[in-house]
């Protein structure tokens, strides 16, 4: 028994919350199978201390293997605790975040290399792998000016960083969509909300004939 | 310009820390170079918070590679903010525990596979290693009752478990130290303090007599 497992990746800003929320709105009640809606870093109670380590502002001598291998951490527990049960129970999990965002942030936007921190990422999922990655791509200027409206004042240690390092992070998730085609579709979060949230479901439906 | 490095490795209660400190008082003032006690988990501010997570009995549910990946992020905070800048400063760094600790705890203990532990291991340090390990061989039984005596009632996480963990851990303590007997000293902490200690200055004396 295997449920199935989708993941919300993109630049911070991205709307990717929001957008998830609508999308359950519409689909959930048409869904087949139980779903579980959750996040990273955090998704359980042991993950969430890891994840308020990580986004602590006070934590800024944190080097960049730290953060990646404590990211790996979160995950490896949210895995174990969370994933792994509901998909054995044949749920629908879908995760705000994933592997993505380790190779993405801490592989391009860390300079650590996406194939050293996947390589820690396979040790912490025990090879777990998302059926479908919806990639919500937005110019990591008009996010980080959502997130400044947003939130502003508020943002956390990772939000806080110069535009150069999200626009290596952006730069990541483009080599990645690039190098899993089959598992990754690419959502242009440009577009007017209802737009966006039209474009994922259609992805979900067409990728997931399965769940409906 | 590199110092030296120097851990002290062994199952709990093999008396890693009083020798650390008796060693130092007797050749302290011996060393040509200047040295740096520290200790893993932990040695920064940061790897502190780690510790604490790690070791806080509440954490029950703590998978094994979450455990793992923590060791790990905070070995590699304690690497880049102390350990690093001491070497190239020339100095002789003790640490009382490394890399070997998440081997045989980890690796053995837990059954991730001393070389899967290895590898994250090697990713955290950046291939920074011990030129000296002593490793302080004693029965963990013997252990497990010095602890029970030291510290009634407080023992943390890991020195909770079950014999038979510990069992496995001085197992990956003996295949590590077989595997690499170019950096391991193995002492027989079970001889009295006094010629523990002594026993500890001569393989410091033997293997690195740059020091002196």
């Amino acid at each position: 028994m295997r449920g199935f497992f989708i993941s919300f990746e993109g630049p911070d800003g991205a709307g990717k919350s929001t957008v998830l929320e609508q999308v359950l709105t519409q689909i959930g009640s048409k869904l087949k199978t139980q779903y579980l809606v959750t996040r990273e870093p955090g998704g359980s109670k042991i993950a969430e201390k890891i994840r308020k380590l990580i986004l602590d502002p006070a934590n800024q001598e944190m080097s960049a293997r730290t953060e990646a291998l404590l990211y790996a951490a979160a995950r490896s527990q949210h895995v174990e605790e969370i994933i792994k049960p509901a998909l054995a129970a044949g749920k629908l999990v879908i995760s705000d975040r994933f592997v993505d965002s380790s190779l993405a942030y801490q592989g391009k936007g860390r300079d650590l290399g996406i194939s050293a921190v996947k390589e820690i990422n396979d040790f912490a999922t025990g090879g777990i792998e998302p059926d479908l990655t919806l990639f919500f791509d937005l110019d990591p200027r008009v996010g980080l000016s959502r997130i400044a409206k947003l939130r502003p004042g508020h943002e956390d240690r990772l939000e806080q960083e110069k535009l150069s390092f999200h626009q290596k992070v952006y730069q990541g998730y483009q080599e990645i969509a690039q190098k899993y085609p089959e598992r990754i579709v690419r959502i242009d979060a440009g577009q007017p909300l209802e737009q966006v949230v039209e474009a994922s479901i259609q992805a979900i439906e067409t990728r997931l004939p399965e769940l409906f």
